[in-house]
């Protein structure tokens, strides 16, 4: 059961890294192909909101330092929930007239273990704070 | 012995999500009934400080992102000790005149297996900056 | 394999209080003798780096908050790479009129067990972000 806690905390660092260096192809190998996004907007299927995060963006460099997940996992088990906290630091460009925001984040993800890798099916994705 | 660090991790993040979602009931259940929480004020039992906790505050909402704990456990051992930095953030009501208040905070946790369940018997509460 | 992965947690944890509290033997302790650390100002051998630290600084307390490593380990093996994510703060004395500064950094380690230890042998210290 331990290697799967450490396979899952790797998943949310390797999203954290994948996100911050808009590698697009990293982010979608750590969610099903039929994976859901619940936020601000509502539900999107991955694919559709992976194709938002390649338009254009108001900040220069992002950095998501999660606190460790919360993981329900019973033994043996191939599905798992995680409960990770966040804070999503976005820099602007240098000369910018806006300032930097801090996003106070938690996701709730249900994933599904998929050939001996874990991977996110469903992530709830709520801003607690922004600043 | 290993099961045994996912729960004192879990421990931790148990109580960020209890605090901040002000379930004192799941404050509660984290500590011993005769722990002694050590802040600000001196050394408080856990039942008037979680009392304390209960009254009105001067924020909205908290988000406490814990680092990853220092674990210190023998094997075999139905004791350990938790060395916890926190950064707190303290979001005032929309509309508030006070700035919003950020904590850097270390945690250092007596703990105790208490029938299959870790459980904080004495807490020292140290404040290393705000800002 | 997996309490390889705890020691792995703490190499980092200890690393933060250390130098934070400017125990610069503890420090020496985590690092190989001939460890090389890669900054902003090239590459320097471990010893001199804690030499630079032991002089004079322009803020008062610091504390780094770790993320959780990203942990590469075969099984078996000697040697592992761990990829952290870390903010810094650095908190000015009371009454300075200079800010705060907040720096996001991201520490790419090189890390090898010697006699049951593992310690670091190499560390890229990347600065993303400052503010």
């Amino acid at each position: 059961m331990s290697e799967d806690h450490e396979q899952l905390r790797a998943l949310g660092q390797r999203y954290a890294r994948a996100v911050d260096e808009r590698d697009f192809d990293a982010i979608a190998a750590l969610f099903t192909p039929d994976a859901q996004i619940d936020g601000l907007r509502g539900s999107t299927p991955v694919s559709v909101w992976i194709e938002n995060l390649r338009g254009p963006r108001s900040f220069a460099t992002s950095m998501h330092l999660l606190g460790e997940p919360l993981i329900s996992l019973g033994p043996g088990a191939d599905v798992a929930t995680l409960d990770t906290y966040a804070v999503v630091y976005q820099i602007r460009p240098e000369g910018s007239v806006e300032a930097d925001l801090t996003l106070g984040m938690r996701y709730l993800d249900d994933v599904v273990r998929v050939e001996a890798r874990w991977l996110i099916r469903r992530r709830a994705s709520k801003m607690i704070w922004a600043k």
